[in-house]
Order: C-alpha cells, then structure tokens, then sequence
C-alpha cells in the first residue's frame, strides 16, 4: 500500500513535491489544495483531486501526510499547528530565529492529536543542520562554517524588484573560493561578512530609469548589499529570462576541527550541495521526510519533530537489512 | 553524571578514544582493559584503571558503555556478541560482506542481556554509509559514487611488507582526480577500477634484495595491485619514517541525480572527508555514538544497531532545545 500524500499550496514547491513523488515508488499523490479557485489550476497528475484548502479537513481520512508548501513569513506559522490537527505534516519552515516558537506550537497541536509534524525540513535548516550537528559531535574541538551559493537568493531579489525603475531583477550569492580554501586548509580563521561572500546582480531597468543612481542605491542598501562587495549588470528583460531563468542555489558546510593529546591531528570535513533547481531538491528532501513521518506514526510516536530527531534510515523504501546489505 | 567509559584493546583505535574522551564533557574512562600484562601498559589517563580482559566482566556495573578496539578480521566477530552480555558496546566491524552476520549475532546476544549494541561505527562504514543513505533517499534517480584516499591502506601496507627482500613499506590509495571531476560534473559516469584510484607505494628494501624484480611482484599481484596503475619508490628507512610516519585518510562520497517531470534539474551531493589520523577520527566518531548508546539504553532501548537507526541529536551532549536554537 503506498503512503498517501497531500500538498498544500501549488508554487514552485508544491510542483516539486509533485514531480518528487513520482520517483518514490511507494508513494502516490491524493489530492492537491489551493487557495485559488480549484477549476482553474491543473496539475501534472492526472489521478490526483484538486480541492480548495477549505476541504482539507475533509480529507484527514484520505490523506497519510500533508506537505505544507507554503511560505514561511505568514503562511507555516498558522498553517503547520492548523494542519497537524488533521494529518502527519511536514513543512519547510525557514525562519531560523523563530524555530523554538514554531516549534512549541507544532508540538503541542501534535501531541493533542496524535499526530507527528516534522518542521523546518529541506537544505538548510535541513541536510545543512544536520551536517553542522555532525560536525560538532565528532570533531568537538573545531570550528563551523558555512557558506551559500553559488544561487539564487529569493528575498535579495525582491528586495531589488522593490526599487524605483526597476522593472525585474534577480541576485546571486556567491561564495568566496579564497575563504573556502584559507578553511579547506585548516587554518580556522575568522571571516567578516564581506570575506565570505559576494553579491551579484542583474537588473532590467524601468524606460527612463536612471542606472547609475540605481546602482548606487543597491551597493548601499543596509542589511541586504551594503555589507558585501556588489556587482550589478544591467541588461535586457530577455537576457534576464533566457540567461537568469533557472533557480540553482546550494553551498557548504564545513568542520575543521583537531584530535590528538596535543591536537597535532587536523581533520576536514566538508558537505557540499549543488543544485540546479532550489525548489526541486527542497521537494525531494521534504518527501523523503514525509515517509519518515508515516513510519515513526506507525510506531505510535506522536509530536514535532526536526530532522535532528530521525533516524536516518527511516528516510529509505528500503528495508533495514536491504540498507544494512547493500549500503552500510 | 558522567558516561563511564571502558576501551578494550589499546592500539592505535584504543588510544585514539582514550584522546577523544577528554575532548567531552560528559564522558570519563573508567578502564582500559589488555591482552597483554597490565602492569606492563602505561596509559595517558591517570584516574582510568589499566585491567585484564579477562577482569572485564566484573566492571559490568562501573561502565556504561564498552568500546571495543580490536581488528574485524578475528577480534570484533567474537568480542562484540560477549561484551555486550555486560555492556553497551560500540564497534568499528568494517568487513562489508560480513555485517548482516554480525549484526545477527550481536542483536541476539544483546537482546538477551537488554543491552545496546552499536556496530560498524567509523567513516567507511560509518559516517560515509549515511550519506550514502541520505544521498540515496534524497536523490531516487541518480548514482553513487564512493572514493578513498588520499590515505594509506593498511591492508595494502601489509601486503607489501609480506613479499620477500622488502623491509618496511607503506601504500597510499589516491583517487583519481579526473574521475572526480567527470563525477561532478553530472555526466553519470561508469568506471573501471583503474579509473577511480591509483596507488602508491613505498618500499624500503632488505639488503641485496632486486628492486627490479620487487617492483614486478608488486604491480602484478592480484586484487591489491594489478588492477590498479601503481608507482613504486624505493626510499630508506629513515625517509619512510619521516615522511610517511603518519596515518592519513578520507575520501569522497557523491551522490549526482535528477529531478523534475522530464528530469532536466541536476543536482550534486558531495561529503568530504580529509583527515590527519585515520584511527584518531574514527575514534570521534566511536565516542559520539557512545553518548547515543547510553541516550537509547536510558530509554530502556536493546538490540544491534548501526548508525542508520541512531536520531542524529542523540550524538550531541546538548539538548533538543539547544540543537534546535542555536544549529538547526
């Protein structure tokens, strides 16, 4: 019997889910939820409902888990405590700061119905938490590092799309290889924000807009550009769609850390993620968690959980002893 | 309180936990237990017991997890069913072939005696398995890829040291830089095992002994080095010393895979691990699972496990709020 799976909210995530569930062989799409009208949207598989959100409820008997696949300014932090009520759930909520509270919320809607809701699931915070939990648990005395890019960073776009003359823009983050390789070489050091990484922008102006005091106004924004080294192209509507279209992103997470009586010894270790579509590898990261989910149900467990907690082979179709045969 | 800590066999492995356990809050050694004469072995811990291993069972109530630092080949398949009929016991058993075996027999024997046996516990197999595993569940449709080195095989070493008219030697196993990079690049590539690693071996000679000969004999033996394109040098013993006295390691797994309805998304997945001391780094990893052992027998856990079954927070001396604020 396959693990009946929802989603909830149809963007670039939930059409992720979607493509991810059909490479997991044990795992079908029941149905897809939408704040739109449900008429309007059509959807790749052919076999699945499209409902309003409003029914969702409805379908608590229908549905194993719900991936919720909304944002997480406004939309998780209702949403995820909402849905739990109803269904095993996962989310990708993203807002490292708030994660104790979002958590807290979960947990309580979760352990009142007995469900299991598994927070914050995806790259990072997700396999990017996980590799710096590693990191520290076997190499105590060292040093975390982590680093984005290159890819596509959603809000540093918006933030370009939301000045005067702009007509459509999107930003790169990319890592600086010199800090890479000065951490690569165990050298430990301590980086600024500015040493870490850079920014690059490509912008579409308004007719008429003026370029060099647009530039300016990005290089100097607070928060956003005016702590890093900046490099903003202005090009064509049509270059932006046809050389800027992708949404690739990744980076790295690195330990680097000593052992030995007189930590004589250096060890690295290094977890690299390169992605061409963001959303896509979030959505296979959020499905895999999705089976752990229904597994740790099965067993009767019931609560907020984070990727932190579950036992990596829960992740896998594959039987313990398949895993313990073929992989370990 | 802290985890009492016994180590049995104290060899490189031995004395690397023994470092490991001081660089841990909440562990101490309690014991380690020899083989040899005990009052013939000096050890680095003044308040740790140096015993018989034939006391060890009588230390059944002052240690609460045993690791155990003998060899796969003759030691661990006997050791680990015993000792974990007094103790949580943690093993490095890293014979691939044989692990199904192993973990039947110590799942028997520590079911019986309500123990928490964890075996296969370093990188290969150990922190380089989960990442097969992750890279597997995350990625259904793509190819792994596993690569050693730059490091020495100490089997290879070995084999070098047992032909005649050679004195001492040592062997690096390199990968192949050319074949990483094919890998990285997502063309999916098939490779021979000549096209994955080179070796590298260095040789010093008896006295009288025919380099020429010595050199044949080594690049043609079957299963070390035919296969494989292998350079010899031939050095004194005191540069071998000097320049090879270290016992480096680590490797590479990778994991390349598509997602997306026609998969057209590549995505790379890369763990690195570089390391100084072979043994001193699989040590750490030995004594983060020995705080999990402990955690699962504190929650009235027993059986075999591995590290695919272990919640990665178990690992860490901190807390679940602690993991959640300050590194998810």
């Amino acid at each position: 019997m396959s693990i009946r799976v929802g989603i909830l909210g149809y963007g670039n995530l939930g059409r992720g889910v979607e493509c991810a569930i059909r490479q997991n062989e044990d795992m079908e799409l029941a149905a897809v939820f939408t704040r739109r009208d449900p008429s309007a949207l059509s959807i790749l598989t052919e076999s699945a409902a499209v409902c309003s959100v409003a029914d969702a409820p409805a379908w608590k008997d229908r549905i194993d888990v719900m991936i919720l696949c909304g944002g997480s300014a406004t939309d998780l932090p209702e949403q995820t405590p909402e849905y739990v009520k109803y269904f095993h759930v996962i989310d990708s909520f993203d807002t490292h700061a708030r994660i104790p509270e979002h958590y807290a919320n979960v947990d309580a809607a979760a352990k009142e119905s007995s469900h299991v809701g598994i927070i914050s699931v995806g790259w990072d915070p997700g396999m990017f938490s996980l590799n710096r939990l590693f990191g520290n648990a076997l190499l105590p005395e060292g040093k975390d590092y982590t680093f984005w890019g290159k890819g596509v960073s959603q809000g540093h776009s918006d933030a370009l799309r939301r000045i005067e003359g702009v007509k459509d823009a999107k930003q790169y983050t990319i890592p600086v290889e010199s800090a890479l390789e000065a951490v690569r070489s165990g050298e430990n050091p301590e980086f600024s924000t500015r040493e870490k990484h850079t920014r690059e922008c490509f912008v579409v102006l308004e007719e008429g807009a003026d370029a060099a005091k647009i530039e300016e106004e990005i290089k100097n924004m607070p928060n956003y550009f005016a702590d890093y080294d900046t490099t903003v192209h202005f090009i064509s509507q049509e270059e932006l769609q046809t050389k800027h279209g992708g949404i690739p992103h990744g980076g790295f997470v690195l330990r680097s850390g000593a052992t030995g009586m007189e930590k004589e010894n250096r060890h690295l270790i290094e977890y690299r993620l390169k992605l061409d579509s963001n959303p896509e590898f979030t959505s296979s990261v959020l499905i895999a968690y999705a089976r752990a989910a229904y597994r740790l149900a099965e067993e009767g467990q019931s609560g907020c959980k984070t990727v932190l907690d579950i036992p990596p082979a829960y992740l896998s179709a594959k039987s313990g002893e398949e895993l313990r045969a073929e992989l370990l």
